[in-house]
């Protein structure tokens, strides 16, 4: 790997200064978060070519290691993706500021004063994998939001993340901020994964980001509550009163627009009334631009003339994240068998229901318990960015402190400011 | 123990049940909850001796076992407290039912329309030590907020619980509800704590309700989200600006009125200027109820003539919480010293200035990272009955989810509900 020194690291350490550093940082006010914000974004444009070689060795070494091209250009490559980062930068600045904000205000009988109060959650602990352009969007996130983190990226991505961390590092130093907001672990040595999952007395909020063996690993070692998500089977059901020819168009978005991501549909649910109508209608317009299908007896039985792109769904496809042009088919025989096979296989992400009868639109958005639930539109749009937060730091699927798509709030709690004039409980 | 056959206990299929009825309550209306609460309190009255008679053979055997009678009186005996009990659940059916509430409501540029919508969180689990009551709030909480819950309460009141838990399984089905709402883990071995801490298929969120051993061993078994908190080092600081004659009574009420609460007192930060005038009169006004002191040098030299109720505070004096009519002082220098003391030594739970100084207030109620921070006020306020939630299932001293007194809203989710018109993401 990396020809790098594997000094021993003291996470203790490490999180004592990240707490100390998260202490002063939310007392910063807006003004010297987004400046230090707008100071990283010249910083990173003036340190471009430094990055970006560290960057080219990384995926140097990946392409000598023989790994898959199209896995280097989506995740380890920032060249095509540095100027996009920046701006990314830029905005977070412009965002408002959840810190410091008042709400649910009220006075007691007695004369008490009780309100909410935003504060930041402290220290972030984030793992990720690969995809180095993370590191850049969890720092400018924490320090907006007045939290410290503790970051540990995936090996392949390590000159990468180093690059930016002594950008960052530097950069909140220059502005005079403590340089140990944001802290990363260099090492490639997964015990220190172990150790930062039990480092709870300096760790509030652990946030994987990655597939689900990272998510099942930090549930199951963590004493820090553990942000899990980002996992989707999501499904969307054609009733029999949809407007068929707007489904065509909003199940192809929602299976080819980015097949990768975890809100792409990856089942279809089609009422027993309509499905001879549409199945074939649907292969054909997805199947031109190379998705194949996996069909259930019923809509295999539909879909004559169309083996070519169509086959026998195995036992597991409904549970399958394809993460590719492939799409799950299943004829039910109504609202309630939609809602039946979406409880037993969705992974409470995202799920959607196509229909002009409102009724059924209303159950079916009662009674799917989702992060998201749609009526007439794409799974696409549960992100950040599609859904107005302005950033995403992750999105929830768990049913905890936040769920679906987080931003800069859902990276604050509250405490409970009380006001009295000597008073006492009786 | 209790003459009981242990027989094997499926706690996966428990968790099922649970789930499935979860789903059913999920989708009741809130005059339906109400009903089955209201009926809840009438079978509580009409079972009252029943109830009763379990509840003495709980004591009973406290007895025989040699358990102190102050315990026995104040954590296991319904006999004073089920008048009480009954009326708390039928104010439960008076507070606002927050499930299906939207909030966040808005429309994007692109004409989808967003909004969240508070739903139940699924299933709880909720571990208990004696304090049979709490059978019958969390049973009660957790119908109104949707919830089915699994519980598992203290052997010594195994009798008592398991008579209420008759009730209440008798009374929802009497209503058209699910038994299985309510679920309760009749057995005493322990191993069915570590089983429910890993049932993370079934199991939405741990409360555990206890001391600090509870809290710890749900927090590091856990693989499911757990409410940490009830445990209460708190602080009030006298600012040097304090009006000592307020002060007086306000840490008389934060210590004396009910010493085993979490939100109870534990330490007096004295500014140093206002030290030798206020030290002690407040040794004398607590003293004179039974308070005993223990001081650091600085603050015991201030006490001569008093040493029949302060003595040296010893090295854990700061870091403990007494449970008892103990009080632990010190003098500081200045707010920056307070601020410090607490940060080091506080549980984040309640912590407070006594001061007429706003700049000092204002710095204080922003830099001290507590639950709950007071200005003028007894810390004993930290309860969700007093703070106008109503009912209180926890008091949260993690940052996650929910910070401070958890009522219903807290025992709930939201769901994002994204509403098109055939609309895909461009």
């Amino acid at each position: 790997m990396i020809d790098m020194i594997e000094t021993k690291i003291d996470l203790v350490e490490m999180g004592k200064q990240a707490k100390a550093a998260g202490i002063k940082l939310a007392q910063a006010t807006t003004e010297q978060k987004n400046a230090a914000i707008m100071a990283i974004a010249d910083a990173l444009e003036a340190n471009r070519e430094t990055i970006l070689a560290a960057n080219k060795q990384d995926v140097d070494e990946a392409r000598t290691n023989g790994t898959d091209e199209i896995w280097i250009k989506d995740r380890l490559d920032l060249v095509k993706r540095m100027t996009g980062m920046i701006e990314d930068v830029r905005k977070v600045a412009t965002l408002p500021d959840p810190v410091g904000k008042s709400f649910d205000e009220h006075t007691l009988d007695n004369g008490l004063k009780v309100s909410k109060r935003r504060t930041p959650l402290g220290v972030l602990g984030v793992i990720y994998e690969a995809r180095p352009n993370v590191t850049i969007d969890v720092a400018v996130l924490a320090i907006k939001s007045g939290n410290a983190a503790i970051m540990r990226g995936g090996k392949e991505a390590m000159r990468s993340n180093l690059a930016m961390i002594k950008v960052l590092r530097e950069t909140l130093e220059s502005c005079g901020l403590p340089a140990d907001i944001i802290q990363y672990i260099e090492s490639t040595d997964r015990k220190y994964v172990g150790e930062m999952l039990r480092l709870h007395q300096y760790i509030d909020l652990i946030i994987p980001r990655g597939g689900n063996d990272l998510h099942k690993l930090c549930r199951e070692n963590s004493t820090i509550p553990v942000i899990t998500g980002g996992i989707g089977v999501c499904h969307l059901f054609v009733d029999e009163s949809a407007d068929l020819d707007a489904a065509l168009p909003v199940i192809h978005n929602a299976k080819t627009q980015r097949p990768a991501t975890c809100n792409a549909v990856e089942t279809i649910l089609v009422h027993e009334k309509v499905a001879a109508a549409f199945l074939p209608r649907l292969v054909d317009y997805l199947g031109k631009d190379g998705v194949t299908f996996r069909a259930e007896p019923q809509a295999l039985a539909l879909l004559k003339g169309h083996e070519d792109k169509v086959q026998l769904a195995g036992k597991d496809d409904f549970d399958t994240e394809w993460y590719a042009l492939i799409l799950s088919l299943k004829v039910v025989n109504g609202l309630d068998e939609a809602i039946e096979h979406i409880r037993q296989h969705s992974t409470q992400h995202s799920d959607g229901i196509l229909t002009r009868d409102m009724t059924n639109a209303n159950r079916f958005l009662d009674e799917i318990d989702s992060a998201a639930v749609y009526l007439n539109a794409s799974t696409r749009f549960t992100d950040g960015g599609a859904l107005g937060l302005g950033a995403e730091i992750a999105v929830s699927t768990q049913k905890l402190h936040a769920r679906g798509p987080m931003g800069l709030e859902e990276l604050t709690t509250y405490k409970w400011v009380i006001i009295g004039d000597g008073h006492i409980r009786p």
